[in-house]
């Protein structure tokens, strides 16, 4: 097993909907800047991965249940683990968990590594992923398959100003986003988010311009596309619960 | 003069652009939940004034000068102070200062008071405002005039769900986002802003479908026009400098 880190946290105005619920999206980024600052606490900050490898991290999957997003004003505790290993990916988990140390949230990422010049995956270095103490695996997770839609209702969007990150490219949360917002208002309103499979294949750069997100709902899960210029950049999978 | 509260704040990934400056739009919701950590303090926070006196705070202006947005990662220190008050509002200043104390940031915030039921706004109580020790003023302030549009470029836009904030209504901050976003990636990208007057009509509601961002550029000075339903909703005058 890894290391483990934890930081607690009150969900501020900013983070939070119209139902006083966490925004998925940006609860996700923000555990991100949580691993972030372990990572930089072990002497692995991106800038050093950059400066160092000449390589970026990017995600590739994620797995999450969610017992209960967090509310408005909560404070809860996040709980980071590199967990494992193998040539191409590393997995990270998050436990999010509320005052009492009920868990709300269990998050599984895939993190690899690309070279920025050349956009290009490559192999993890085993002096990197070192301070961690993760375990190394053989054995390549496989990520739950995602799956054609048909007749999908699709809704076009583009890219803001906002949108583009510090990496020149849409941040990943705008993906989900779009998929959150294709739903309909009257929809979120009354549904939560109780497992979300998500998966991003390929970045969208400022200049794409029209971006589609399609979706079909079978029962309450909900199948994702996210495409420009005729290739799949996201998919996901969103199991749905109505709000008594 | 009123009471000074000061907190410090690096600046997050999420909080920064592709130019590694702050999103002001978001920057200026940040100050308010600055504020808002302060009229906690003296007893007078958002459900303390919805409690006794069925009342929310509604911005009405801002008034902003930029010497420099903060950069990622830069730890900057946010003061605020509710500086005078009349018969319908509270002015309150920022200064955004960096870590040498030079000041980055100069924000004039107008507040007025808004009955939820009615939609109206309420002439502020002496005993609500008393804890800031505010300067009580006879005169109003004038904002700044903004002016009509000559065959301005006009964008549409949709309210999109995380558009909506807990008090159900689009988030103040993206009348900017709108604004910023018209103005088209390539001007945003070598221009930084160095004054902004921003004026919040009418609120849009989820309902509202088109959003019509205009705008129109002379010299380096835009002048922008948010409606929907034939409505102004928000209107703003912003300098730009080019960068080098």
């Amino acid at each position: 097993m890894g290391l483990v880190y934890q930081e607690t946290f009150t969900m501020p105005f900013d983070l939070c909907d119209v139902k006083q619920d966490a925004k998925l999206p940006l609860l996700l980024a923000y555990c991100l800047t949580v691993s972030g600052r372990q990572s930089a606490k072990l002497g692995r900050s991106d800038d050093y991965v950059l400066e160092n490898y000449n390589l970026v991290w990017i995600i590739t999957d994620y797995e999450v249940s969610i017992k209960r997003l967090p509310k408005f004003n909560e404070t809860i505790t996040i709980e980071t683990e590199a967990i494992s290993y193998n040539k191409f990916f590393c997995y990270r988990q998050f436990h999010i968990y509320d005052q009492e140390g009920n868990l709300l949230m269990d998050i599984l990422t895939y993190f690899a590594l690309m070279d920025p010049d050349t956009r290009k995956v490559a192999s993890i270095p085993e002096d990197l992923v070192q301070p961690y103490q993760s375990e190394c695996v053989k054995k390549m997770r496989r990520a739950p398959k995602m799956r054609e839609l048909e007749n999908p209702q699709v809704k076009t969007y583009h890219v803001r100003y906002f949108d583009i990150d510090m990496n020149g490219h849409v941040n990943n949360s705008k993906y989900l986003d779009w998929m959150y917002d294709v739903l309909s208002y009257d929809f979120l309103r009354h549904h939560r988010p109780r497992q979300l499979q998500l998966k991003y294949i390929k970045e969208v750069a400022p200049g794409d311009q029209d971006i589609a997100s399609a979706f079909q709902l079978e029962g309450l899960t909900s199948y994702h596309h996210i495409s420009s210029q005729g290739q799949i950049n996201a998919q996901a999978i969103i199991d749905w619960e109505p709000i008594d």
